[in-house]
């Protein structure tokens, strides 16, 4: 039995103003920073360690890691980046506050784009998606102009498939920084939710939640640590 | 003619109160976190970008590279971090204040410990080695007793010639973080100073040195970049 510990980042400073932020790179706030730390010693205190990282490339999940493992005193665990497991990409909803959304297309609407398992968001602008498109982290790839939780769920599987679960199968103490869609995602698979299930799925900020994982890689059960 | 850009950590607790460090883990003061900012922000102004970050395991570096390149908002490029980038190993000096250690030892010998090519300072104890071979990033290698600036040399050029070296002439624009002794290693190594240069060689802390190199790797120049 091996643990693999997931992180939603700590609280954005969208988060806290009901910002749809999925890929633009919005910091912690102080809140953040600090149930980033809290992680840390809780994972500590309990007597978890790692032997590597895996986050996004988003700041507030990279941060997240960071102050993490520093309360851990692990700054220089080997860490492993990829946009696969990044935030859901909401097309025209980033930046949007989701009271504003609601009141312009109807509660119903948002409530479908947020907790639908095969509906995207509207498309993001050609001028939108060229914000991600001349950003050095998405070259060399297609930039969605919007996802839906399927499509997120597609694009973390091949991340989990070659890198996340060969390497726990292997032995490797893991911990996986990332935000609420990705880590359902990686939970839907693992744990093989289905998606009515998945969608009514929450993840808390900057709790960590043990998947105890057996020799074949399959979850047997999964918890979380309160601080 | 491609950049290397070396960075020697921000001020740290040790280095205020002129305690050898070496490979103690101490932490940045809020001057060497500025620093390590400043650096990132001085490196973005004078429109140097990355594609890589090397860094020792020791906090101080780690730190001073986060900051540095949250500052250059570079907080997702990848980071190899290795024990060959730490500082120089000062056995029984290490977390002997400067001062003192002259009173003891006199000052010619601090001297000569600090400033001499070959002569290693004295061992350290079995029981202060035990805490660095104890500890999981020294596990499975052998930890010295003592290092000289030569030894320091001879630890920091495999990963040099193995990793660095060739990532920079393939292309990659590389950043360096690291300490006084291993970056001035790789400046001897990179420059070929004589021994009787480099240990008179002084590295600020938290201001880039860029060294440029040619396309067969050899350097051809190198400048500090200040604030």
């Amino acid at each position: 039995m091996t643990n693999l510990v997931l992180l939603r980042h700590g609280e954005s400073e969208w988060n806290r103003e009901g910002r749809f932020a999925g890929w633009v790179d919005v910091a912690l706030t102080a809140t953040g920073i600090e149930q980033a730390r809290r992680a840390g010693i809780t994972l500590r205190d309990r007597l978890f360690d790692f032997d590597l990282c895996y986050t996004s490339v988003l700041r507030r999940a990279t941060h997240t890691a960071w102050h993490c493992l520093d309360a851990m005193d692990r700054t220089w665990l080997p860490t492993i980046r990829s946009w696969r497991l990044n935030e859901r990409h909401y097309g025209a909803l980033h930046g949007l506050n989701k009271a504003a959304t609601a009141n312009a297309y109807g509660e119903e609407q948002v409530r479908l784009w947020r907790r639908s398992y095969d509906t995207r968001p509207p498309a993001l602008s050609a001028a939108g998606t060229r914000s991600f498109t001349a950003d050095r982290r998405y070259a060399d790839m297609h930039v969605p102009a919007s996802e839906s939780v399927e499509d997120t769920v597609a694009r973390v599987l091949p991340f989990l498939e070659q890198f996340i679960r060969p390497s726990v199968s292997s032995g490797t103490r893991a911990l996986v920084v990332a935000h609420g869609t990705s880590l359902r995602a990686m939970i839907k698979i693992l744990c093989g939710l289905t998606p009515s299930e998945i969608v009514r799925t929450e993840i808390s900020n900057g709790v960590p939640l043990v998947v105890e994982l057996d020799k074949w890689g399959k979850a047997r059960r999964s918890y979380s640590l309160d601080g």
